[in-house]
């Protein structure tokens, strides 16, 4: 596979607000949503990770940009590309694009950490693996 | 004191949606926070109620009825009665008002749980003694 | 088409609370949800509707009972039947299913009404035929 | 007054996912409710602020860090601060307090626009007026 992943949704009517458009807090929503289906086709899903791999990630940092209002209905494409792995952290980058058009764009730091103390540790090298065909 | 127990709330930007009024689901979750505020008058808190008390509940029947919408920065007292107290369960009636008006009624039904196993149990005689005050 | 109408859904993490189920105001979302994809397959859209067909709805009454939790990850089958069609009212049952097992079960009532006025307003003969093969 | 402004919340049952913790995109959530009240204080309302002073906001962009994680039921100090007031753009800093530790930081940056139209407008000399005493 090459990057982006990209996982397609739609946009649902209570996501809107009086504005007519996405609330600004549900985006960060779909970037962890797009990140979970990017842990199912890494790991076989996120509790695999925690359970098979040995560690869970904690958000350290979000940001996003709003360039154009997704509304009600739209079928959005979320592409996430994983910027990059450090010792015990990654940086992702996300784009929401409607017919190519990039609506939202945005960031979120996570920090990988041992899931029974949730302390800081390294990637494990097998989680490394796994992740770095989603490094773009 | 005498029932119903009142908690008072603002209704938030983002919970109307684009018909400018609150999406219904919102309504079960106003009736939850207010169950955590009951919660909190008779036993410190919802987790002093599991720590101290050895009890939790679980929700097993809800409904509500919507007579007129609540709107961006309505300010609503949900009012709230327990309407019976059975072996292992509790019924609770709600009323959301706007300057005295109710907008919305509704019914909780829970089932008390033992913390651990998630096992229905009967309600332990000092968590009864602590809500019969508030049963209508 | 034979009802029920399914719409497939996925858990998401943050519907999830603390005691690791969906919190139960999400599966009145759920079953909007699971409306509107009913409407695009009957209407086009939920817009279209509005615009084309000159009604709109609200929920008049929302009804759950909880008999197992959805868990984060899980796909739920929401089953949707019309039950009733009134001179302005819609009665809808809902069922979430798990491999086949189902975990909740609910029922909502909405009113149509006039998009421009929000006056309750007979079902327009072209919506009634588009819905009924809805009814089960 | 001086800055920062301090709207207190509450945090809910539902906001917290199965972690335990407040999921990072009710965050945002929080910002917002706080710049509610600050539209409040300073114009009556959000709708004031929309009728009698003719302009609205729309966020442009959205930041935060996450230094420690808010729970269920914690109370909530959200402090915010007018950073910069430009020609049609406003800068406001974020900071959430649980007995005066920070546990998440953030910044929202927000465009005026024309009501109607939603095109960029330049602040009114009066709503820039009432929003100067909180410009830290």
């Amino acid at each position: 596979m090459t990057p982006p992943y990209i996982h397609q949704l739609r946009v649902r009517y209570h996501e809107c607000d009086a504005q007519g458009i996405v609330f600004n807090a549900h985006h960060f929503a779909y970037f962890d949503m797009t990140l979970t289906e990017l842990w199912r086709e890494a790991f076989g899903s996120y509790n695999a990770m925690l359970d098979d791999y040995g560690t869970d990630v904690m958000v350290k940092d979000a940001q996003a940009t709003f360039h154009a209002p997704p509304r009600f209905d739209d079928l959005l494409d979320v592409e996430m590309t994983i910027e990059k792995l450090g010792n015990s952290s990654m940086v992702s980058t996300f784009e929401e694009k409607r017919d190519g058009d990039v609506l939202v764009s945005g960031r979120l730091v996570h920090v990988f950490v041992d899931p029974a103390t949730w302390k800081k540790q390294d990637i494990p090298a097998n989680v490394r693996a796994r992740l770095e065909p989603y490094v773009g």
